[in-house]
Parts: C-alpha cells; sequence; structure tokens
C-alpha cells in the first residue's frame, strides 16, 4: 500500500462535505428551534472583512470540485452563487460529492506534477499537481470548513469537534 | 515522483508552522499598539465552550509533534503547556518545527500501514498510518490552525488569508 493522489483528495474532500452536511441540518434545526431567521446565520460573519458563513460553504465546495477536476484533467462543472437556505447549500455540497465521487483513482493518481494553473483576479498562480493539492487546496478548504464551523459555535449553534471531523 | 507520507505530512507542518510564527508576530503588534494587554487576546474564545487562542497554537502544535513522531515510530517529545506570551508560544513554534523538521523521508515514508493507537480521555482511538494522517491529524491540525485565525480576525489583527497560507 502506498499513499496516493487520490487517497489524498477524494476521501478526505467527501468525509469532510458530509460533515459540512450534517452541521448545515444542526445550524437549520437551531434557527428553527429559536426563531432565528435562518438568514441571519447565513450572512453571519467573524468579523466585518471576512466572508460570511454562506460564502464559506460555497469557497469549501468548489475547492472540492476544482481540485478534483483539475487534478482529473477534465472541466470543472460550474455551479452558480445562489443559495439562499440552508436546505440550497445542502443540494450544492450533495452536486458537489457527487462530481468528487466520480472521479476514480485511475483519473486522478499520477498527477503529482500535471501542471495546474489557477487564475484568481489579476493573478495567476501555477503548481505541481502535489504542490496544489496539498499546499493550496487542503489548506483552504480546511479553512474555509473550519470557518463555517466557527461562525456556528460563535452563534450558539450546538456543535462539538465531533461534528467536524466526523466518524474516523 | 510520487506522493509520500513524508511529502504529505513534514512539509505540510512546516509551512503551517511557519505562517503560524509570522501571525503571532502580528498579532504581539497589534496588543502593543491598540495598548491590549497580550493575555485578552492569548484568553480569547470565539464561545464560551471553545478553547482559547493559547490552545488552540498549543494543540496545533502537539499535531502537528506527534503525528511526525509517531509516523516514525519514534517518542513524541514532551512539551508542557506553560505558554504565557506569543513570544513563549513562537519558542514553542520554533521547538515543534525543529522537531519535525528532523524527521527524515526514511523515517516516515512507507509508514501507511502503520498501527497507531491514540488515548484521548476515556477512549482508544486506532489508526493505520495514512488515516491517521489523512483523516484525524490533517483536519484536527487545520481546524486549530484555523480557529487560532478566525480568534484574532474576530479581536480585529490584522491578517488575511495570505497570512494563514503563506508563501505558494
Amino acid at each position: 500500500m502506498s499513499l496516493s493522489m487520490h487517497q489524498a483528495s477524494v476521501p478526505v474532500f467527501l468525509q469532510m462535505l458530509n460533515n459540512l452536511s450534517a452541521i448545515l441540518d444542526k445550524a437549520d434545526a437551531y434557527a428553527r428551534n429559536h426563531e432565528i431567521d435562518p438568514e441571519v446565520l447565513l450572512n453571519y460573519r467573524l468579523a466585518p472583512d471576512m466572508l460570511p458563513f454562506v460564502r464559506q460553504i460555497q469557497i469549501a465546495a468548489d475547492l472540492a470540485k476544482g481540485a478534483a477536476a483539475r487534478l482529473a484533467g477534465v472541466e470543472v462543472p460550474k455551479h452558480d452563487d445562489t443559495e439562499k437556505t440552508f436546505a440550497d447549500l445542502k443540494a450544492r455540497i450533495t452536486n458537489t460529492a457527487t462530481f468528487v465521487q466520480s472521479i476514480q483513482p485511475r483519473d486522478i493518481d499520477g498527477s503529482e506534477g500535471r501542471d495546474i494553473t489557477l487564475t484568481l483576479g489579476d493573478h495567476t498562480l501555477s503548481f505541481k499537481g502535489q504542490q496544489y493539492l496539498l499546499h493550496f487546496v487542503l489548506p483552504n478548504f480546511y479553512f474555509h470548513c473550519t470557518t463555517a464551523y466557527d461562525i456556528l459555535r460563535h452563534c450558539g449553534v450546538d456543535l462539538g469537534k465531533r461534528d467536524f471531523i466526523g466518524a474516523i
């Protein structure tokens, strides 16, 4: 057994997307039980110049989707950022997970040296596949997953570390 | 070139420990410039039942140290949780990075199937090396790094995503 690019990406994304989906259920239930307009939680930020909860989830999903597609050398599916409810965000995550799961080991293994180019605004970032996954995608993916969790915890949603890490 | 357990752990930890060290400098400067007692930031929490900043850093450091040691099959160095200042936390991170850096590819590569047993309170967790790294250590490590960052951002420290991700 040796570590592969597929093992270091697809199951990692799926685990965390699954955890986020369960976290969204808890946030939705919290809003209902406390008669909080869900939009308050969806638009909550930890600082005025940080992104709101809804964007944290959208970006986490896009990082997983983009990484799976780019490492496999297929087109990145387009998901519009139109979510207005927790149910919408759950659907976004389900769609993302379905795509990520469609990427097989044979599609992605051996992509360590694949050239990956990202355009972020005016910046162009160039990576090899392994560097892209380990030093760009995973820290960013976990950053947005954690910040989504932290926003909900700050708002009082009853979550614990096990909700974040999931079943081991 | 194929992905190795060393590549997926040691350089990943070192990159983020380095970023955390620079973030601590910014937090220290912010406290000085705003005449905030550093202890206020060190003890800040995003929710009453979440851990304070100082613990987020200590735990992130311990996850890196523990993973490097356990995957290499060497004793985990003991670092006491005695930090009272930003300088103390920077020293903790430096000591951690020095140890992590001492673990060479030959020490850790091939540890995918190594049996790893963790005792957390009353719970015993058993993993294979690869599962331990990808599904326990990395999500937890990034969780605590991100939450440390989120606490400082919530407190107004002038940080951006680039401080978290570091040079790419």
